[in-house]
């Protein structure tokens, strides 16, 4: 069995070794650059991870679940664009370091080198992998489409939430699990049992993420705290909040959050109300639900026990346990 | 064998009934817009015309090659975002009508609708077509880079401009040429030879294109001559001017191509130079050569001479000859 940092490290090489179209370095230097500003890479070693579960042979699943690295950046880099998001992983991103129209290109390529990276899976898992594969790309360019309708709507249902963070983010760690248990010679029950762990865990992932914008240790979490709110972006806290509110506490909220205050004194007004409703309880026990839905699916799946600990392990340190 | 407005039809319908993830309209309804606002087909066509000169069956490349025409409208939402273009084929670009993010994520969404289409190629030719695909969608980001750096450049050689051209043009033309021909049976000879005459094509359409861009007629062209003087885009009458004029000459041309004079006045200026060097003839004949080493190439395939007529014809109809 292969453990996280041994296939982070696996990962990390093929990302080196990743083979680019040489004519133009204007175009490949972005590329090189926000793969090589770190990152869990956690969507291609959890894929690694399941198809470990289903068999010691990871060889030929290591170049396509590459791509589902470069997928990812490659969304980041156009997300961050729309978000005007200027920083990243503690790094200027591609539009401030270089311009727009490069991160629009150098971005666009990347979808091209993850589908390169794809079409080296193993000629009888091709097709299959690949459709699976371009579902979610598609499913989480919806999910990017909602989250900027969202950041303009007033009102944003939890249902609506969850379901934005399930395209945008969860679909793609669910994919990868798939697709990892599929290239360990899983069946599609067992495949589909790896789906649901991986959406559920994305779930649970993307809400820490929001509790982590909001109540953070700035240091662990590498961005400043209180970005979300400064932004007005609808997150998790935000909607549980609007959930449980009475309708004076509403629009009290509304006006917290579309204030053009000093942005400082905005995340301390937000956080304030939001710990008066106790949201982070809330948001946390929301986080555990998911995690705890992922872990039975775990369960289920038919491998061995001792072939689950490492995704386990990794499920945990995603929650923040592994200190 | 199938007509060339025979097959337009067949590709307009297979467009009209794309699948789409209708989670969000606000994502897809740029997606319809540019696919309902007209064009030639041009590539689509092209491979359906390669694959109907080996086979009488096509019904297998329909979807596939639909991908094709996705793929070039998706470059065209993200290509008219980076060169600031309001118009496309007499219509507001998307990103015009509504907003450069919406233009981006519209334009992603398509790369992975393109993908969608190549992924119902028949097994036994996915890996290799959708391969060559891949490898011409990674090209042809590298053309529009080269295309966008050139703008800065003062100096672009001839050969310069053809390899951007190629890459960004002429590319997607003769692998729509060659996918035809293998969806059609033929083998990989004789894609080649399909490959070698779609790519001279490409070249010799896309200096014709750089010919009516000053010396078109408006009404035939679909956009106001001499946009790409205005612009101060290196074209093929640009390099050509460039490389046989004198350094006084040259001089001149660059101060009348970087000078911020009224449009208008601008564009008499650089054509009026133009004559006197007697570019367009240059020109012209720069791209009956390329024609002409297409038919060549559309000559030596091992097809039947009767069944070559109708992409003889549409070679034909592309350098304007259909009158």
């Amino acid at each position: 069995m292969y453990t996280q940092p041994e296939l982070k490290k696996i990962i990390d090489t093929s990302l080196v070794n990743l083979a680019y179209n040489n004519e133009s370095e204007r175009l490949t230097d972005p590329v090189k650059y926000v793969l090589s500003i770190g990152g869990k890479r956690l969507r291609p070693v959890l894929a690694l991870l399941a198809c470990n579960m289903y068999s010691d042979k990871i060889d030929e699943a290591v170049i396509p679940v590459t791509g589902l690295e470069i997928f990812h950046n490659f969304t980041l880099m156009h997300d961050d664009i729309m978000d005007k998001a200027s920083v990243r992983r503690g790094f200027p991103t591609v539009h401030t370091k270089w311009n727009v129209n490069q991160a629009i290109l150098s971005g666009d390529i990347m979808a091209f080198m993850a589908n390169d990276c794809l079409l080296q899976s193993p000629p009888h898992l091709l097709q299959k992998v690949f459709r699976i594969f371009n579902k979610t790309a598609i499913e989480v360019c919806v999910g990017q489409q909602l989250d900027m309708d969202f950041e303009k709507a007033t009102i944003v249902s939890r249902d609506e939430y969850i379901r934005m963070i399930e395209l945008k983010t969860a679909m793609l760690i669910a994919t990868s699990a798939r697709i990892g248990a599929l290239f360990g010679g899983a069946d599609d029950r067992e495949a589909d049992l790896m789906y649901e762990f991986g959406r559920n865990l994305g779930l649970a992932f993307q809400i820490r993420d929001d509790i982590l914008d909001t109540y953070g240790d700035k240091k662990v979490f590498g961005k400043t705290t209180g970005g979300d709110i400064i932004a007005g972006k609808k997150t998790f806290l935000y909607v549980k909040a609007m959930e449980i509110a009475t309708a004076d506490q509403r629009k009290k909220l509304n006006e917290l959050y579309t204030a053009g205050n000093d942005p400082a004194v905005k995340v301390k007004e937000v956080t304030d109300f939001y710990d008066q409703l106790r949201i982070r309880a809330f948001a946390e026990s929301q986080m555990e639900d998911y995690h705890g839905t992922a872990m039975d699916f775990l369960e289920k799946a038919g491998a061995a026990a001792d072939r689950k600990i490492e995704l386990i392990q990794m499920a945990g340190s995603l929650m923040g346990r592994d200190h």
